[in-house]
């Protein structure tokens, strides 16, 4: 086998053995050393295809955003329409904030190590890994982009961020049981409620928007 | 001096030096031996007074939504009325909103331990910590008793923990940085975005309420 061949292969197997860790242990308990026992490499060898652990932890995290991608698109294909209704747009939308629950239902340990990766001093979130983020993104800003044509591509990009930020904090902290203990169906149906809330106020007969911002303080 | 007296200025001393171990480094650097130390006891003095580390810092999680609630008192005191309207309760959840990213964002360690605070196995939240944060709640229920009136307690009370975790998603991968790196200015203005949004859905002249139920999957 090639040098490249054999790099690439244990690039792979490390790349599995940290993710089925994170899987079923959650990222803190990741070892570099352990790693190394599980795919029968030296400690060294693992620095020779990852600079650090955070790359590493990168791309395990890059497969989970892809599955989540996977998730996501089976989920508003079936419902594709070449120039959506603001209904179905509002509909699509829904889907994803459902979706996004029952993925981080079913893949908490590793989902939750998407947002508690703290990288090291002085370390930068990698540009493809923003990328990655971003075709993520697209799939809520189309939808947007149907219920407020009025925004430019930045402004779309940055309201679809906040959107799904809103909808994780409903998702985490109820999975968290953090502020109350919450059943999966109540979640659900709180998820419906913020939903149908935040679907409202983006339908066409809302107030308009300076008075809520003038309210602030 | 009496014994009681003693514990109790030892639990003082302890619960300021654990404030403010978590306020400078952070939940994570919080340990009982450091305590200890700090303010001169044997280690198993701590236990004499706190049954378990996890006591312990609910004690200082306590003082922390202490200081949110004031935080919080003061914002929306001033705008007090007996019978609020609906812009004026809809200002009120928006000040709260703000007023909290405000919080968040000048107390970053000391508000994230409220969150990333895990129990040792077999530990419950205790009784007296959920009744502090119903408190705290209660102030977002005031505003939603205006605007969702057909609601009943529980359905109040589980929708303000809802608008809550909502706006803690944006305030938290905001001031987190994860998504995209966000200046202050546009967090701000992102939580206004989300807010006008929700704030428009509360508004009277939404849509039925299940049209948006229906589009779930």
């Amino acid at each position: 086998m090639k040098t490249a061949d054999r790099r690439q292969e244990l690039r792979e197997k490390l790349l599995d053995a940290a993710e089925r860790t994170i899987s079923r242990r959650g990222l803190a308990a990741l070892r570099v050393r352990d790693l190394a026992k599980e795919v029968g490499c030296a400690l060294g060898a693992i620095y020779n295809v990852f600079p650090d652990l955070d790359s590493l932890i990168f791309e395990v995290n890059s497969r989970t955003l892809t599955a989540i991608e996977r998730h996501f698109q089976k989920l508003v294909a079936a419902n594709d329409e070449r120039s959506p209704s603001r209904a179905a747009a509002i509909a699509n939308l829904d889907r994803l904030a459902y979706g996004y629950l029952e993925f981080a239902a079913k893949n908490q340990l590793r989902w939750r190590a998407l947002f508690d990766h703290r990288m090291e001093e002085g370390h930068k979130i990698p540009k493809w890994y923003r990328d990655r983020q971003r075709i993520l993104f697209s799939l809520v800003e189309t939808p947007l982009s149907t219920l407020r044509p009025e925004l430019n591509d930045e402004e779309r990009a940055t309201f679809a961020r906040t959107m799904f930020a809103a909808i994780h904090g409903v998702v985490s902290l109820g999975l968290d049981q953090k502020l109350m203990p919450l059943p999966l169906a109540v979640l659900r149906q709180q998820l419906s409620e913020i939903f149908d809330t935040l679907g409202a106020g983006l339908a066409p007969q809302k107030t308009p928007r300076s008075a809520g911002k003038q309210a602030g303080p």
